[in-house]
């Protein structure tokens, strides 16, 4: 969630995998924010990462959308040992609630103003 | 983007289709705020529409994620005709850029904290 503009990622070419993850936050940080930066640069290091989208609302919903070139990548991710270990804090300590999809994506396309 | 707390719609029992678009906009309103009120009405009308969660980053990137039970519901919003003529208006007035991806959940958790 930083305050400069970053257009989203994307689109890439179908199929691929869309990792939905909407979650609403405990109040106070827990080492939440140390422990994401770190799980953005392992994520990046993932063969067939492609991306991220993340944002918030003021009132504590977060989506984050990351997108991988195929099933073995996301699992891959899913059974990093470190994401594993923040996986379990999220439980103990983060989110008052989460949701995650994993879905392939079928279809996209994007949109850009010239 | 309201800021009173609303928890992630789903899980739903897969299979399902998640529909992401992620957004830049222009500046200045162009009708946006009443065309999108009109569309989260007209979309909740269509049969297998299962929810959606919207969140947006400070620096103007906006993600919104919408849920429906299968293709068909997909292809039914896609179509409608106030929603193709918003579609045109978003590409004319309201986006600088933008990336939609439409998948099908083949996967799903939920997590809430008691």
């Amino acid at each position: 969630m930083s305050d400069h503009v970053r257009g989203p990622v994307g689109p890439f070419e179908p199929p691929y995998y869309a990792v939905v993850f909407s979650s609403v936050r405990t109040a106070g940080d827990h080492d939440y924010a140390a422990t994401a930066a770190r799980m953005d640069e392992l994520v990046a290091d993932v063969p067939g990462f492609l991306g991220t989208d993340s944002a918030g609302t003021p009132g504590g919903l977060g989506i984050t959308v990351s997108y991988f070139r195929d099933e073995e990548a996301v699992a891959a991710w899913r059974s990093n040992v470190e994401h594993r270990a923040a996986q379990r804090r999220g439980r103990a300590d983060w989110y008052e609630t989460y949701v995650l999809h994993v879905a392939k994506v079928e279809r996209s396309h994007g949109f850009e103003r010239h």
